[in-house]
């Protein structure tokens, strides 16, 4: 299976090259990005060298049609949309990482995206409503039979990960979910940015997107989708001191007020059970982002309040793995036909 | 005003030496710790050198009376409750940064700090029910009046500043209150702990102490006074990879819907209008931790979600300042009859 | 005294606004800048409010030279040059925090700084000749009589505060002096940069500007200038991921091979006995940069090598403020006739 | 292969664990700690789950001789030398972390560990002769037919790969060599110190152990040794705040002044031929340590002051990896038959 990454030289696209160059189910057959094209892969990362050196390209539907059947594109919002129709006509399956394919309306997308519909002015709706939305554990099928996948954001997957078993199967009460998440840096991506300086965001938290982050109508819209039910949350997102990384604490109300902890972990073990990368730990134990660094896995701990119904669930992810390019593999495995974590079983090293 | 300050080899102790070195209105006549005592305070904290390189003595009833008026107790949960009922027979005013006065009821203590009981098996009642919970800006006269202060912990502090003019106004539900905080690893104190080392807090985020941690109970304790009500809250702490600094992100529910964020900014401008430590910021601005490190401010956001109710407090303070030595200082000028603020007016740098 | 800030939203900007802003001697007058020009101080910096909340304007010599009686220009390497003729014809004293005037020579910046050079074709080199070199411990005559003031770099200001003593009192060899050199990442500035991202230096160090940093240059001129030969030395800066602050590990080798740390000690002391600023360490005992940060000290800490005569300097800084906005308040202070070290006595706090 | 790793629970420990786990190579056959004795790994490491989760035993050389073949220890300094003559008396392969067989002669150790030497009390003479020093590159013949194998502490590792090929080549002075270190946290264990807390060494650097350094006799032994002549040089460690990797910047002097950058870059390169975990860069490129962490590389570059001749060596390693436990498994390998660095590529990803 050949493989283009369009977008090589940022984050998500790094990680890409990295999770792709020992797996012998994919070649690399062209890497593209706008600002380091023409250069030397090897020169941009020595310390992440392919053995070929390749070439960073201009981004052209001609040279990634012509080398690749797949294409999994880390580029900004609004750009895949430009690039994605051409692609799905030549033939090849796009797994794309922005947020062009994420809601089924294109009109909700101009919505939330006003700055980039603004610039790009788009008229993919057919697109829009075919594209699968690439949580691999929850829809398998659909990315199976898909050829245009898109990946949720780091948000989103931390978030949807947990409450979807409890929310689908009545558990807890559509109303009043709160998810307070903390993200790493990394997820601001490489582009020079001033709030992203480590002299600006080191030694310091701060909460940002009160209310209106574009991820909630994401989050929501899935939510939405799953349970037949307009669900509103509350989010929050927060920047931490930390390269990478993702930690989200979610509450919610338990409809029975019965259940305990255990009960409730016992449920999500078997919900994921066939999803050995969604670790689901012990009542009381509670994971770092440090666990997840460098791999694929999600763990979820989960603590019951008895005294009014109300539980508690941490999620903790790498954001730019499972939250962004390790999903895109998945979700590239599962089109290839093979097995969802296949390479991406990386070691942790701790501390 | 002659003070002593007991365990001032700690954080907190540190920052009380700090604060008090300049000020006229104070004199340092006694510096105590058990580990530390023999030393001297400048081969210590070479960089906090004081004009008389003062020893630090063992932690003794009789020194500390004979030398002092007013006793600053800094010390580990349980050990103030050693001492306090003596210095307070011999005449002092104690303020202690300890949970040891933090109860009205001593029981609730012995239930929460049941290792400390095991321990020190404590009998002062009364104590307990005299004491005055010391946050300056709520308590301000009880705490003018008291020979015992008991400073809040830095959790509570952040979340009853923002929660309590709503809750004691009746606009928020009692109900249903989440507190997801986020602390600064110098919370943690300075003796050495394995999960406080750089090497496995750093660049990682993990929450602890869910449903139960202890500053739940007395989070829930002032809530229940002032409003006459048994309070529950969910309260999630967590560590993040800051020195110092403490984030509390708060949601809440609205009792009336047509409430903006403005209304509600403006209702908590008004209520902290002679406070002018606590800024509240404009709708649509969210604060750093990094604008309070150093400073005894707090700064506050409020953002209210039309769709549904909800309101989101943001606070921020400096955990070992206004969430601890700063105001058990703002405590003393009270106690002294200086103006709340005097000589905590520190310039905050940036970056 | 009426003073001008050009460039005041930048580090060293906002630094000196900080320093002066509660300094009864001068009175801001001018805040200007090119990227902030239009907007509100205190829009731009919530927490280093100013109470009359002034606009930053755009950078003219008209507006200063009206406003000003000084000026400290805090701006890019290049643009001091074109402003700074002018100001000084206008009568104005200036403090000039760039590279601009750093060397007697035109001719010499006009080869290490040819980037500049050609864009800004300089013709100044009279004003070059005429600059003082804004060290106060060193030049502190100089700097009195001067009204135009070039602040050193913050590498230099490290390295030649322990240096000068010993090479000018013939106590060092000339030859083989090695300068390691660990800055902190607001050194690089405020404008976004890639390699000063967050997720890029955090958790990392590398070196960088082997043999020919241009800080280089500079170290070498003034060693030559106080020493009357031709000093080459070896500098080598790294980038480390701290916020604030820098260390220089320094090694040279001892004329006279009888001298102990503890002579070498009491010589430095006596130096710098009426630089208050200027710690001078028991042997033993090394600093850390937090020591500093938040201040305007230098700690310096000695060893010798008794084996082969070689002596290690240690010396950190803030470089935001030794090493650039408090270095140029310190020659406010000298060129208007207070004492230099006037309002520059902040709290350390720890940790 | 069977093999026991003692002190599995400390940094290097996990690391030894952690390499081994997934290589088929090797069994892990008995894991030993102190502190951590009774304890199930998968309680402690739930991120570093092993299938059988096997028990922590207690540290006894019938249970380690029982069950394995060859012994990792990684054990604080002196506690070795209690066991190793018994494991090797038993027949057992030994590869010592520790500091007790890197020196030949027992009596230099006990004045250079003379605390440990108060405790221990070793006679071990003969087996300090016999044991091999561990630096795979340098020795590999010796550590084939060794049953000691004694590993190079992070510091002389990272100081004596660049240094030793020219100093054994006579391309550089003997004398006069600087070495500045900057060392990540966790090379200072995993044994809480206040020191290391997070709160301590967060956001500052500083030196220590100026001169007298345990690692600068080592350096020195081994740079004698290999030369000859008796090699003094000057050490700086540093703390700086990264939680794993090293950087050293080396100083020396040419003797031939008309050898370039690329002469010697090329030279070095030529050196390490057969050794790719040794990558030299190109002139000109300088590594951060974040390229090493979690691999076993080492990154060299080099630049020389064509004015004075002198060359500057900058080299990163990974402290825990190639510094320590990574460099032990290259030892394993060699005495085992295998290739140096089989079982020792991973990804490094990035940021």
């Amino acid at each position: 299976m050949n493989v283009a990454i369009v977008g090589a030289s940022g984050y998500g696209g790094i990680q890409l090259v990295n999770l792709l160059k020992d797996n012998p189910n994919y070649k690399l057959t062209y890497l593209g990005g706008n600002k380091s094209a023409g250069q030397k892969w090897n020169e941009l990362f020595p310390s992440l060298a392919l053995d070929n050196n390749p070439k960073i390209e201009n981004i052209s539907v001609d040279l990634i049609s012509k080398s690749s059947d797949v294409a999994i594109l880390s580029l900004p919002n609004g750009i895949s949309s430009t690039i994605t129709p051409n692609l799905i006509e030549k033939g090849l399956k796009v797994i794309d990482l922005s947020a062009d394919y994420r809601y089924k309306s294109l009109d909700l997308w101009k919505e939330i995206y006003f700055n980039e519909e603004l610039k790009y002015k788009r008229k993919d709706y057919e697109l829009c409503e075919q594209a699968v939305y690439g949580l691999p554990e929850i829809n398998y099928r659909e990315i199976a039979n898909s050829n245009l996948i898109s990946c949720p954001g780091c948000y989103p997957t931390s978030s949807l990960l947990p409450i979807i078993p409890f929310i689908t199967q009545g558990i807890i009460d559509f109303d009043g979910i709160v998810i307070d998440s903390k993200s790493g840096v990394s997820g601001g991506g490489r582009d020079p940015k001033q709030n992203l300086l480590f002299a600006e965001c080191s030694d310091g938290i701060s909460a940002y997107g009160l209310i209106n982050h574009r991820h909630r109508s994401e989050i929501e819209q899935i939510l939405s989708q799953v349970t037949g039910n307009q669900i509103e949350v509350l989010f929050t997102p927060h920047l931490i001191p930390i390269v990478r990384g993702m930690l989200s604490t979610i509450y919610a109300r338990l409809r029975d007020p019965g259940l305990t902890s255990d009960d409730c972990k016992i449920l999500l073990q078997s919900y994921y059970r066939n999803s050995p990368n969604i670790k689901i730990l012990p009542v009381g134990t509670y994971p770092s982002t440090k666990w997840v660094k460098n791999t694929n896995n999600a763990y979820i701990s989960i603590q019951v309040d008895k005294r009014n119904s109300r539980i508690i669930f941490i999620s903790v992810i790498d954001n730019l793995l499972k939250g962004q390019a390790g999903q895109a593999i998945q979700n590239l495995n599962i089109v290839s036909g093979h097995q969802i974590n296949e390479g991406l079983n990386f070691t942790n090293f701790y501390p």
